[in-house]
């Protein structure tokens, strides 16, 4: 097979990206040490610093979300791979003399392992840092372990509200109850129609037959626990979704909610509005007010057809997290 | 073939795509008669309105960029299909008392049709409104008579600029020389390597083979003239085009530009970045200076692989048009 992807050398597809995104928005981010995406506006020392690592290749995620009320810096691996703790630890120490640093690792195995040890040695070093783990994906169900729940998307608004409270000057203890609060009931759901092809290796990451769909796949193509399953109507998907959202969340009626869908790569927006709309009208019935939401690609897969629905509780102060402005190149300010 | 979109029945695509763009973005945006999307804050009416129109199925254009300093309103069609002239009527009907109305027709056989019958009748009824047509494609050349150059995504910056311009309270006339001023030299080219699925046929909307390309397919499978070529690198992709961008939009060193990647759908992000790097090389090469950059999925053609490189000439007006806010649903501020 023959990969459609506007590429080069596949070895190069990294330092590539990271070089047309500081050339796309030069007043905004560039990147320092070929790897760690970084402000191009400082922030006061007076202020907490967020710190977080991903593989490449689920762009915009993680590295568009650095900006003004979001990230300071975001590391970056290979595609598909966790950065080196090294890399992790350089971007860490060049938040040493700020009020704080939070790193943010979303669990997947090697983010985990090499974000551990970076953050382990800044703690030697007398590096003022704390770490926050998210583990939204519900696939697994909530009485999992937090260690068999992935980190999907739910990381997005969680950047958003931690560094809000960062920029408004919270403390680094005052942030991480921020964002634990967040963190805590914030859930993701996956489903993928169409997997993707790993642009290094031209080979599909997963498969799934032509009349079958997987709800719960990871964005690397994990199992989902259920496995496939036939295809179905939008609604009828996002129905089902939605209901395991709100029994992981913990939602019920008279809450206010976010509600996110995070499309994967190939499926279009059109589809991903439908699908809101039936989730929005489902929280409706049961009297759940959807206060914040945003459909558009955050975390993408490569080009698989599929998306991941983001449900979370959002008080007033939360949503004023939300809504504050950040000149992060891929946010939009809603 | 079993069609993979997260879909209900065909034919209620348009209006559940707009129910759940007026449900997900309710501050901004709302949908009246079925078919016109209009901001949920209204302008003033001492100020000129900017209206347009064109087929779904293309999110987030054309109505994701009604908002304040972008479009007033947004008459939608169905699928790839014009919306008729009595629904771009009342659209300009609803700005009648306004400093005047602005209508944007991207140059498409039944848009051009539908959007001119509208304006006769408006002008008949004493409207105070004139139209503009965006022809950016160069595929056919641009010694081509205006008639057979398609609309592209160019329309997405002249919105921007037109709406910034009205925003600041200039009159219908200056609006539109602003906005021609830069429809005139604004230059766009597409290329495809895998085409869409029709979500209401489920067919192809074109073929390509295996190992070909198309350089100047248009947004609903039209040829691009010098039909399907050998699938190249991204840098050699990115130099063609942008070396064809350059001649056609008569830009040269010394000049400042505007270059937008527009994703079709199932390119990613990190590819359009890829591409983004090499043609801003080119440019650099050639002592043109590239003022203005997004790169992001604006308009699409469902989940074909491909994007639209668009460059255009920018002064330091035209520039702080484009950098000035709006809160349209799909539009960062950059």
């Amino acid at each position: 097979m023959v990969m459609k992807k506007f590429i080069n050398d596949p070895k190069n597809l990294t330092p590539e990206l990271l070089e047309g995104f500081a050339l796309s928005y030069p007043d905004k981010v560039s990147v320092v040490s070929e790897k760690i995406v970084v402000r191009a506006n400082k922030k006061p020392k007076d202020k907490v610093a967020l710190v977080t690592l991903g593989g490449s290749g689920h762009e915009p995620a993680l590295s568009g979300y650095v900006g003004d009320g979001m990230l300071d810096a975001s590391v970056v691996g290979d595609i598909f791979a966790a950065p080196g703790a090294p890399n992790v630890l350089e971007a860490l120490r060049m938040f040493k003399d700020h009020a704080g640093v939070l790193l943010i690792i979303l669990n997947h195995a090697g983010d985990v392992m090499n974000g551990n040890m970076a953050f382990d040695m800044a703690v030697k070093e007398g590096i003022n840092v704390r770490k926050i783990l998210t583990y939204d994906d519900i696939a697994p169900g909530t009485a999992a372990p937090k260690e068999d729940r992935r980190g999907l998307g739910g990381c997005m608004p969680l950047f958003k509200i931690a560094g809000a409270a960062a920029d408004e000057g919270k403390s680094l203890d005052e942030i991480v109850a921020i964002a634990e609060r967040f963190n805590e009931r914030m859930s993701t759901l996956a489903v993928t129609m169409k997997t993707a092809t790993h642009p290094q290796s031209g080979q599909y990451i997963a498969t799934l037959p032509d009349d079958q769909m997987e709800i719960g796949m990871g964005q690397h193509g994990e199992g989902g626990g259920t496995g496939p399953q036939p295809l179905a109507s939008a609604d009828v998907i996002a129905e089902t979704m939605v209901e395991k959202l709100i029994a992981a969340a913990e939602v019920k009626s008279g809450d206010s909610v976010l509600l996110i869908i995070n499309g994967s790569g190939a499926t279009t927006l059109m589809e991903m509005l439908i699908v809101f709309r039936k989730a929005y009208k489902v929280l409706e019935s049961k009297g759940i007010k959807v206060a914040y939401s945003r459909c558009e690609e955050m975390l993408t897969v490569q080009e698989a057809a599929g998306f991941q629905m983001i449900l979370a509780p959002v008080d007033a102060k939360q949503l004023g997290y939300l809504k504050a402005p950040s000149n992060a190149p891929y946010w939009v300010t809603r």
